[in-house]
């Protein structure tokens, strides 16, 4: 077993192969190592969501998502919409539409996306960054802890927030609705945002405040971590599947030995 | 004891007394039977939150608290100001102050209080009542189950929100912060209703959106029913004291015979 590990670690030459199988040997092995040494050095990569998990923007969302239903006849309760926030836009006015008995049709789920980005960004200039959402990502890249941002939302609606954030798009790899077939609850956005950053799905650490962020981080074989800032309760987010769950950003950097974040 | 029973409920002479003293004996045991009457005979009155409860009102009501602080250079979380919202609104800002460490002085809260009330009504138009609120009420008044409405707020930020609910002023029973020195979670607020509707608080059952309704309803020894239209969860009412938990008012209406709601 010592001499196998030995022999897949510093790749000497085997005795009774061609030099050209050798290579392709090589290179199978190599393929092998590479999985198991992640899973051996699991460095934690940190994926966050961002409206309610980096910045404050969530209650608005929900009361532009009621503007823009209410304007297509659709009256809703402000809290199930709220209880919706988070997953993809469209599976969200779906459901919605679904669950109170209207028909859904491709040009209303348009109107209804215009409508609501529309309503959102009047409303947006209110918005903050959630406390200590600037020093925790500025801790991991001090650390050079890979992280990256993954959310539900498009870029037309993202990038005010991640302005006020102070996101240096050029370093910071961000995936947004635009990119992927599916938003959360499924897996795609997150393990995209992986992919860009070169690091395994199943060592990285999803962080968000919604229970569709918890969903899509058990269905990509990641962890999860929940922050209150979004209005949901702890029980929500632990019952979705947080393995932790924090007040906010701040709370998080506070508490970042216990997860990983360590230098 | 059956002896005493017999002569409490039939209220017989007593053959030793004179008259006089026989009717002041009769008196009191009047006094000792009703208070026994009523935990023999339970019939459930209920005691309505108005805000998140009734009408859905919870998230501008935030917004403009966050508006109000904001103005006073005290930037908070909106999640933050969400957990505390149903409380008294010189209590909320109180202890949202002390807890971000400003400084909490009268001039302040007064302050404080007309911002968040001009910040309200100017969002107060968007503002309806909840599914099933109106038929909730109208089902308890046709079956001649007594109700009444308490509430943290101020008669100034309650009476367009009762208007759209077509409230009859003058027939049901309106408690506001005004009329108390205490509001929740404090009792003050029901047991005042409890004393309006003349029933006893320990047979009333509180139906409230926040955990301050259902602390506020155990102080009073009332049964707390929690509904989910202020955007708690479950799990925070339950933790708190609610014996029964529905989605909203139209949800309660559909379990009405489970809590005490039957002619």
């Amino acid at each position: 077993m010592r001499a196998i590990l030995a022999k897949r670690f510093m790749r000497l030459p085997h005795p009774t192969l061609s030099r050209k199988r050798e290579r392709e040997k090589n290179k199978r092995e190599r393929r092998k190592t590479h999985y198991h040494l992640r899973m051996d050095n699991p460095q934690t990569a940190f994926l966050f969501d961002l409206d309610g998990t980096l910045v404050d923007s969530v209650y608005q969302h929900v009361l532009a998502w009621q503007e823009a239903l209410e304007s297509e006849g659709i009256p809703l309760s402000v809290w199930r919409i709220h209880r919706k926030i988070g997953m993809s836009g469209g599976l969200m006015t779906n459901i919605l539409l679904r669950e109170s008995g209207h028909e859904i049709d491709a040009a209303r789920g348009e109107r209804l996306r215009r409508m609501h980005a529309e309503s959102y960004n009047r409303r947006s200039k209110a918005i903050r960054p959630l406390p200590g959402a600037r020093a925790l990502v500025a801790h991991l890249t001090e650390a050079r802890i890979p992280w990256a941002i993954a959310t539900s939302g498009r870029m037309e609606t993202a990038r005010p927030v991640l302005e006020t954030l102070g996101v240096d798009f050029d370093r910071v790899p961000i995936v947004t609705r635009d990119e992927v077939r599916y938003a959360k609850p499924d897996p795609d956005l997150f393990i995209a945002a992986a992919k860009k950053l070169g690091v395994g799905i199943e060592t990285s650490t999803v962080v968000g405040d919604s229970v569709w962020d918890m969903l899509a981080a058990r269905r990509a074989r990641a962890l999860g971590i929940g922050l209150l800032s979004g209005g949901y309760a702890s029980e929500e987010l632990e019952r979705a599947g947080a393995y932790r769950v924090f007040e906010d950003p701040a709370d998080m950097l506070r508490h970042i030995d216990e997860i990983g974040g360590r230098r």
